[in-house]
């Protein structure tokens, strides 16, 4: 020791975070390399990704400490201000109970879950859906539900594409009403723009403009805080043969009547204020709720009730049939992300209060307003609006900004709505000490008049409104009223789930790795948790600063020129790139290109998305390599040389392979005037080696979640930030309330908020910052390293469908299943379930490629997990050949006995083919066994017998 | 609701914590008190609890929210001002790696475990135990160490006694390094004081003192820094047949020699650098390690492994015999908790670093206090010791004061030696930038020296020290360097063990009620975390504020005058009331007055502590009801009317029963010149009925896990308050580093931070904020009725010991199985071990009567949950009587294989006279079934076959 000559500097250097976020260290490192024949990492990199992509070094700044990282969020967080938010606009003060913020939000057991789409294992997470679905339904009296959507812009949008396809006849424009939220009609207008839907905004308390419609949103009340009677404008409505939408608030349900009565044919809306912090916009869950009959026009993820192999009620995701990885450019939306995490919390905020104690805080929320109109009223403000839920709308001629700047001094932000008019919502944050301080910004002498909270407010509901069905009757909202029964209560569900926390998820094209605590932590602080989405840029200084900062990172490492970080899921990230190309052929007088290149092995999204860019999809066939076609690429190039308006491709392609022809696709593209989209999917088998904005691609989206840490949270939230080369910059998403000044034109919001998942950044910031360029080269070549490594287990066993360049995989690889199945009967469905008995979530199934798996073992896996992993499919195609060899039938084998119950296996004692050790303990007796709750659910019979909300109890006898 | 005439401020009250707090709501109460056909809450508690000890309403503020209290948390939390911690003295900066914070510290299912007396379901924390106690005994170089202890400072006043334990012949005094920590010396003092021990402090750099000694302590590194090699002084001790102890920094010794290599019997210290928060001095786990032949002279608690049923390895506490509650007075000692949760975090620490990062981080700790020494000698500052750790002390004549004011302008807290010496210790969280404050602090100039940082630091560390014996070679502290790994790891374990987040856990006497999240949030703000105990009082605002204001309510609930939060645990408190009386009697004159009154029934900690408090133990016997004997009371207060020192006595008693007796008793003792010693230990059952301090009581230690909702940690931490009387005021427990004006003369520390267990403090003050005078009084009424009911449920099946005012129980009830024993051969671990097929944790055994189940339901547990268990137990008297009639041999039933795992059914299919069903689902088939990780545990074999430290993993094949 006495003879380093290190300086103290040196000797300080915190270990990298690297090291901890990257599984195998350099001894397990070897091995791998060993065991693939390879000499080092770089030189299996430079085997393994064209040379002709290569690009530099990633500029970011150096790896900072975890705890250095930590303190750095810290203070941007005090950067923020979030003062007592009565801006209103859908965003609202709440209260997240403690026990759900430590319990969900704060733990790795719901917020590492992946999607559920293998529900045995998913048990925990539908449940908590099944009650989301049966508050939206109840709360808006329509029969179904859908778990969630990405917030309640998109969540009108989509509507308004629903009332389209659910009559294919139906003309004229949709009509939005113009008291909805500001953000509501934008998104829709963005929409409606792409895809060539007429918008008519319009004052509906004169009642529904003349002429035809498709459909109409109400806003119920209105941002206005008008409570308007939405039954003569649904009537209307549906005389003339179109739908009615009512976008509705959840709080106000509870006191008044809800659209399903009035009629409506669809709700949507948000449950931010059901205790999801305000996140400066989100994640929030938006939601959307049918009357019967549009169930399958649902867009977005809906959980349905089926049953098991025993016959045991059991929860699925229902009519998956309808998403875009089955119908592409036919399926009802580009949304299959949903919001689970978040829909969740408010599923337990209604566990934890139950239908009485919603409406008592919908009453104390009412009486603020009431009481606050009343003293405004009485100080000689006047207050626009008699009838109202929770908005004060308050006339100040010409001193609207003075009041707004004087609340501000108060500790409030209030919504400045025009020089003459301040507007103001109360909320469960605000109390009579918080409207005093409102009061005395405008002037009205509180002092004299006493305190606001010795009022005794009345009412001002609408009385032909009130609402008169009863809500959350099922047990559920009324079983977990104190603290203990709701914390087991949540640790039960959690416990019947298997998430990364448990063991390797290995998702191919879906990367679970970690998502480490230090990332995790800030989004509890309330810097960032509590700031309301529109309010001042001077109050925002920390979320400026990060988002700019991480902005800025992204089109560092992707090689583009500017970055988006507003749309709030991958699939409104491709929408707003398509829409940036789109924009861009318009405003270069090529309206009329329009067609979008997609090859035949992309991402079903892909081509829903496109479609609702307003482009019309063609298939670029694959070669027999599972490259595309360049051949038929020249083609339809050719045959489209005039109204080719781009080429959606992913690299590293969905097979998992480098392509060699990569370069050459973007210059054959370009050449035909197209622009490239590069689906920045699998952007983490590139990061530190390849950038698509240096190697053709005028356009990526990324997704967040995949390469930069950002939670599943079991199907949501998402980040899917959309990069550009400089000549599509001005064709970033905008916004109306965007708080600093508009940076471009513009294509209008893709998001409710300015900002999208805001309160989630943290996330990714905090990865790259601990991370920096070379613990992001490394991860992306240990990525490349263990999917190759398990390639080279497997493929005795289980074929290798494709490799890329130079023979290798890139960052995941795909297991060709469809000989074993067709030599033994064992299907796809039997490995991914027998793989349940053996302590994993199964791989992605049967995408790209039908009948194969796809595995993505991330660089989070040590060496131990994947050995773990080849050793199960390795036992696994052992029991496929027993049933080859004849001992087993397909039908009697533990493959489709798979998985197996403790009950089910005690209860068919005698009449199974293998024993209840093969069953349960197929790898030797485990006191840590991963339990699954249910046995194989059956898909079919839940489609057939439709039921999304929580079953009685009854079921489970 | 237009007609209510609430004010605003009515209908913004909000709904009272209380109801979350408290299990069953009114209709549930309602349901339960016409089951024991009483007509309500107040009628139960006037019928059952005396008249004549009956108390006002409490004298506590309203009720605050959860918000509030919340928020009011984070205030007085930034009111402290945790600078870097430079103080040293054995309490210095750490990471806590967030992944452990997290998932431990944060973590439900870690924080609400009860201590692991039930091995079978406390699995994964018994594995993190033997974790704890490898990492001490491979740093320390001896072959067993204990669970861990309080903190250091108890840790080498239990040394202390040991050595006398341990030679029973020895004679002299003890000596104590003068270089030891200041806080260690005056706790070691106190304890010595009160065994009427004689301790002599002694520079033990020239040698041992002259005479004889019966032991020596050498602190390894000293306080101020210095390195002696303690050879020559353990040496020279052996030769005199004393017992050599080393108190020794766990980290140092990453670098330095063993204390076992070295030839030290005994090594004590403190775990708190290995990742535990400085918490304002504490909750922090102490540890004790001894050589081979010393085990049986260890206290507090030891983990072993032996095996369960199947034969195969598992964990459980060893050499229980050992303890106070079967020795009793004739225990090790009186110390029972430990400090699970922080052990727990210092295991995973050196988990999660494993050797070589440990090593790391003691090399560059090291080096920032050479590069500090080269550079303050360089400025002309004299440096002490040639031969430091972490630790510089300062020569600076006359100065040391205004640079300690200008390291604290700087941004550090440095130590304050005396008015020349100033002491700064490096540490994790120091670097360059902090030490060149520092150095700026005292007048070295850095700017034209540059930064310290450029140093090239050598080693001060003595060439003949350093350390050559490995460490930590066993795999679990090589397998988890990555995130991932590690937050399996945790999971696994913790999904092992059955916790409050589960289910009931209905252990008499111990009381395991909600631990609510707002409560234990506050917990982790740096304000609270990060503060040195050290810190000047100028710094510890928010401290103060919340200490004294929780003494006062502590006062106000109990009657007494006075309170001390400063012990550390319920023994210490148990230790400073008696001390007080003590004193009390030594200062009137009395030091004759030595007899310690304890009743039969008592909890054996009572007579181990009354021992360490220099007392004679005298039992007073039990009547049959259970209650004290009035007429042996009156019989021995005569025998002892000349020596009686004090009563010891449990109220409501450990038979959990009101006795009228009470009031009478006091009565009798005071008269015999005697002090009575209320044991606070269920007071749960007197607050807002009863007040100690006015009924009779002199004096009382509260456990405020009991009462006030510490979580138990699974087995520490706790906090043992003690309140007094005025007359014993002057005898509370006082401290030499108490950084404000010494309030009372004391007795010197009984911890070794001023203010023990500060760090969790918030936890019980916001208990009592949220709770208020009513919520706290209602919960004991349900807890009462809790007892009643389940007592009433059971009586039929289980006779039920003792009741007693009018009949009723208190917050207690005790089963009587002896006579089911005796007639049918089942016992009452066969009961306890069926709980847990059931979906239980066992009730307290055999205390304080052998062959009985004591049963406390607590108010938090709802009717379904106390009705699920009332429903089990009558199930297992049903299989009870099945032995009973011959059915099953009590061998070959259900009862005696309990708890039952998956994989010991599935192995005994044909050998068992009992399904598979009834083992496993005996309520019938349940997908949330907990699953005990292993069968029945031999303790016999463990305790005869000691192995103390992980076992090779050889031995789980």
């Amino acid at each position: 020791m006495s003879e380093h000559r290190e300086t103290l500097t040196d000797l300080l250097r915190p270990r990298p975070f690297a090291e901890r976020h990257v599984g195998p260290d350099d001894q397990q490192l070897t091995e791998m390399l060993k065991a693939l024949g390879v000499s080092s990492l770089e030189a299996l990199m430079d085997d393994a990704v064209p040379a002709r992509i290569r690009a530099g070094a990633l500029d970011l700044p150096p790896a900072a400490s975890e705890a250095d990282t930590a303190r750095e969020l810290r203070e941007i967080a005090a950067e923020n201000n979030p003062l007592v938010p009565m801006i209103g606009l859908g965003y609202h003060g709440t209260v997240t109970p403690p026990v759900v913020r430590r319990n969900v939000l704060e733990d790795p057991s719901w917020y590492t879950a992946y999607t559920p789409y293998q529900p045995e294992i998913s048990q925990g997470r539908l449940e908590a859906l099944i009650n989301f679905q049966t508050v939206v339904a109840d709360l808006t009296g329509l029969k179904t539900s859908n778990a969630s959507l990405l917030d309640e812009g998109t969540a009108a949008a989509e509507a308004m594409t629903l009332v389209r396809r659910a009559d294919r006849k139906a003309s004229g424009p949709f009509v939005v009403d113009a008291d909805a939220l500001p953000q509501t009609i934008a998104v829709v207008q963005t929409r409606a723009a792409a895809m060539n839907l007429e918008v008519v905004v319009a004052d509906l308390a004169q009642g529904l403009p003349d002429g035809e419609l498709s459909g109409v949103l109400v806003q119920y009340p209105g941002a206005s805080g008008r409570v308007l009677d939405p039954r003569p404008v649904i009537e209307a409505a549906h005389e003339r043969g179109a739908l009615a939408v009512v976008a509705a608030d959840l709080l106000a349900l509870t006191l008044l009547e809800s659209p399903g009565e009035l009629g409506a044919d669809v709700a949507v809306g948000s449950s931010q204020r059901f205790g999801v912090p305000l996140f400066y916009g989100g994640p929030h869950a938006g939601f959307m709720a049918v009357r019967e009959g549009l169930e399958r026009h649902l867009p977005g993820r809906l959980v349905g009730v089926s049953v098991d192999a025993a016959g045991r009620p059991a929860y699925r995701l229902a009519l998956q049939t309808r998403e875009q990885h089955i119908r592409r450019d036919r399926a009802t939306s580009n949304i299959c992300t949903a919001q689970v995490l978040l829909a969740v919390v408010a599923a337990m905020y209604a566990v934890h209060h139950g239908p009485d104690g919603l409406r008592s805080i919908a009453r104390s929320v009412h009486a603020q307003a009431v009481a606050l109109a009343d003293a405004l009223r009485e100080g000689g403000v006047e207050v626009v609006h008699a009838e109202f839920f929770d908005t004060v709308l308050a006339t100040v001629p010409g001193r609207a900004a003075e009041v707004v700047a004087a609340a501000r001094e108060a500790g409030v932000h209030v919504r400045h709505v025009d020089a003459d008019h301040v507007g103001l919502s109360t909320s469960e944050v605000t109390d009579a000490a918080v409207l005093d301080r409102v009061l005395g910004a405008f002037g009205v002498a509180t002092d004299a008049a006493g305190s606001v909270g010795d009022a005794t407010p009345g009412t001002a509901l609408p009385h032909a409104l009130l609402r008169e069905t009863d809500f959350l009757t099922h047990e559920v909202f009324h079983s977990h009223r104190s603290e203990t029964s709701m914390l087991r209560y949540l640790r039960r569900l959690s416990a019947r789930d298997y998430a990364l926390d448990r063991g390797m998820i290995p998702l191919g094209s879906c990367t679970m790795k970690l998502n480490a605590t230090t990332e995790m932590e800030p989004v509890s602080l309330p810097g960032f948790a509590d700031l309301h989405p529109f309010a001042p840029a001077e109050d925002a200084r920390g979320y400026h600063r990060l988002i700019d900062q991480l902005e800025g990172w992204l089109a560092a490492v992707t090689g583009y020129d500017e970055v988006s970080i507003q749309p709030n899921a991958g699939s409104q990230g491709e929408l707003a790139g398509l829409m940036a190309i789109r924009g861009y052929h318009q405003a270069g007088g090529h309206g009329e290109r329009d067609v979008c290149l997609i090859p035949s092995s992309a991402h079903g999204t892909n081509a829903a998305s496109a479609v609702m860019a307003g482009m019309r999809v063609v298939v670029v066939k694959s070669a027999a390599d599972g490259a595309v076609d360049m051949d038929d690429l020249r083609a339809q190039c050719e045959a489209h040389r005039d109204d080719l308006a781009a080429i959606m491709v992913t690299y590293p392609s969905t097979h998992g392979a480098y392509e060699d022809t990569i370069s050459e696709l973007c210059e054959v593209v370009h050449e035909a005037g197209g622009q490239v989209y590069v689906d920045g999917a699998n952007l983490n088998a590139l990061l530190g080696y390849a950038k698509p904005g240096e190697f053709g691609g005028d356009v990526s989206h990324l997704n967040l979640h995949k390469t930069f840490c950002i939670p599943h949270g079991g199907g949501g939230p998402g980040v899917g930030p959309v990069g550009v080369r400089a000549h599509l910059a001005p064709y970033l998403p905008s916004h109306p309330a965007h708080p600093v000044a508009e940076r471009r034109d513009g294509i209008g919001p893709i998001s409710a908020a300015p900002y999208g998942s805001a309160g989630i950044l943290p996330i990714s910031w905090a990865y790259v910052r601990m991370m920096g360029a070379e613990g992001l080269t490394h991860a992306t070549a240990v990525a490349v390293l263990a999917a190759n490594y398990v390639a080279s287990r497997l493929e005795d066993h289980f074929p290798v469908l494709y490799r890329g360049h130079h023979s290798h995989v890139a960052h995941e690889c795909i297991l060709d299943v469809r000989g074993i199945t067709k030599a033994s009967g064992v299907t796809i469905d039997d490995v991914a379930k027998r793989l349940v008995d053996y302590g994993f979530h199964a791989p992605t199934m049967s995408f790209p490629v039908a009948g194969t798996l796809m595995v993505e073992p991330t660089e989070s896996e040590d060496l131990a997990e994947l050995d773990r992993f080849c050793d199960a499919m390795i036992a696994i195609r052992g029991e496929i050949a027993r049933v080859e060899a004849g001992e087993w039938t397909p039908e009697d084998s533990p493959l489709r006995g798979a998985p197996h119950t403790a009950a089910a296996v005690l209860a068919s004692e005698g009449d199974r083919a293998y024993s209840a050790e093969v069953a349960l303990f197929p790898t030797g007796p485990d006191p840590d066994k991963y339990w699954p709750p249910v046995s194989r659910i059956d898909q079919a019979y839940g489609d057939r017998n439709l039921a999304c909300s929580c079953p009685p109890l009854e079921a489970f006898e």
